[in-house]
């Protein structure tokens, strides 16, 4: 699973049957730091996530196990809000 | 889901044969910002996107997701025309 | 497979139904002399690693081929407690 | 789907029997202005493809749905012999 | 398919089920030169590879398609040693 922060939304109204009815987050890549890093990615959001809010969200095959995604052409899904993590004992990101 | 636009087209009359009848679009990836980024993708139109239009496409497994590319020894699909997106309140593209 | 060292856990309360019950575990990369390398990943535990373990894990489409991870949106998880392993005739790692 | 040239070939007499009777070819990544780019690649060819010439090949599971490598331990795939492409209005390859 | 030598071996006791069994080779990536390239992967090997011996490997989802990798979750197998590849004409290796 990859670390985001959701920083805007996208909207396409001609699109592929498939898609239809999905709310699609820019997400700005988080490192294990929380800082950002490497890129954005637009992903499909199955949890409600709001901006500026952390998540956790997955690209490729897996992003189609959701039952909001499945079968339907999306390479990436945000999955889950993050409340915290930590390394080496130590906080890195708290939800307030 | 990957943000480009559409430059060009790919002709390919000696192909397999799961390829049949698939239109190839030449993409310049871009960045959140709208800007060219990190190389091209060849992919398969499922949308009617012409040449300028600002897409979403993705690669992979998902591309085989859509009606059109279903089976298909296809890694890349443009499935949908992207009206605007915007970035931490600010509007990164939108179409004319 | 992937070389990573168990660095940390990440928690997530509202996320999508399938990943209900799973234990995340934050990853550094190592590479083959043991050393971090190449950032982290956040994983599905389905072998009960603690942190400080050296472990073997999957990213993309394989990491659902488990028991635990099956049909899930999941696209890591470690599989494996790695007791040693050798480059060249020389022990480059070995569990204490 | 990727762009490469035919440079070569490969030969493994031992193999996993699901790779029995397939052609191997080394590939030279193309980027988009038909530049050398990024590498290489072995790929299963599907298409009769000879040395020299420029070719469109896939990577990952796209590469498993041509009829020749369905259900196999492949890769990659060439699965069409280019004829043209162009960018901006400029044809970047015309075959000879 | 990539290009690999086999430089090691790697053990691990407590692993997910589905990973009993199997053998882990420790690779070398190398570039079409024959030269190590790009860091290392843990494979399984489906064809008795030896230490030192140059190998066709693959990753990612093509992996399970072995009769031995089937329904595993394993990222990366050896499924071919390679007698010799030629690149322009030129042989690039030869198994001795």
């Amino acid at each position: 699973m990859l670390l985001g922060k959701v920083v805007g939304t996208l909207v396409s109204t001609r699109k592929d049957e498939k898609l239809e009815g999905v709310k699609l987050l820019v997400l700005q890549r988080l490192n294990v730091d929380g800082e950002p890093h490497d890129g954005y990615a637009i992903a499909v959001d199955v949890v409600g996530a709001g901006v500026e809010e952390v998540v956790m969200y997955t690209s490729g095959s897996p992003a189609r196990q959701t039952t909001v995604t499945d079968r339907r052409p999306c390479d990436a899904v945000v999955m889950g809000i993050v409340d915290t993590w930590e390394v080496g004992g130590q906080v890195k990101y708290q939800k307030r």
